[in-house]
């Protein structure tokens, strides 16, 4: 095989995004992280991915400081892994990512989980919206302008 | 190497989107498609990824409903690929996942390209925000109730 395109380089910030959040496992890994499966052990049990690729994530996440890793026990050594602010934003995508898959991909059984806004307590569904004036924010009605 | 892990089977609405997303080159081929860039020879040249990974990426577009593919030439046929309303809906998280680039990715040059929001004709970051309450909505300020 080919060695892997290094997207992280380009300059382009999909490609740089999607360098961490495409990697197999790792937005499931952070979907984990962010509903509090934190430890090692556990996220290898809830995942069913193997200790190698979870190592392998886990260190990539706290090179990029979305994870730092922090000692819960000492002989043996245990680890868990708590979301940086960077990582926290990325989880915000999660949000998007997981509305979109419920309306496009579970037709069949509805959403498999429920997301609550603890600020309105009521359940939500992410938006995406202009931070300029608040609408809805859809591609096709973007002009992009490259600036190099 | 052992095959990879099928997530669009999983029921999790992250693993059924990253199954599509996380591909690589996906993201890119979904953001030419976006900005305008349609034809294949136009996104070969353009994203430089080969031509039999671009028809496989292309291929798995358009049996999940993302692209549709219409010819613009006969004698010799040639093709270019339209977004679906589904497949708009997944460039609108593009927006959301360039936002998250630009701001943690891009520190040393600044984010490489400007997005303009049409309707309010102003420069737009992608925010995302809560159906019900309209505010900021944070991974972090959320509760996940699994349905099953």
């Amino acid at each position: 095989m080919p060695p892997r395109t290094s997207f992280e380089t380009y300059d382009c910030s999909i490609a740089r995004t999607m360098a961490v959040l495409g990697e197999p496992w790792t937005a499931l890994i952070l979907r984990d992280l962010f509903i509090g499966v934190t430890r090692f052990d556990a996220l290898h049990t809830h995942l069913g991915v193997s200790r190698k690729v979870l190592t392998l994530r886990l260190g990539r996440l706290v090179s990029d400081e979305i994870v730092v890793r922090r000692a819960y026990a000492q002989r043996p050594e245990r680890f868990d892994y708590i979301l940086t602010g960077k990582g926290w934003q990325l989880c915000d995508i999660l949000l998007a990512i997981s509305a979109w898959g419920d309306k496009w991909t579970m037709a069949e059984t509805g959403p498999p989980a429920l997301i609550r806004h603890r600020q309105c307590d009521h359940l939500t569904v992410a938006e995406i919206r202009c931070s300029h004036c608040g609408e809805p924010l859809h591609a096709a009605d973007t002009e992009v302008t490259p600036l190099r």
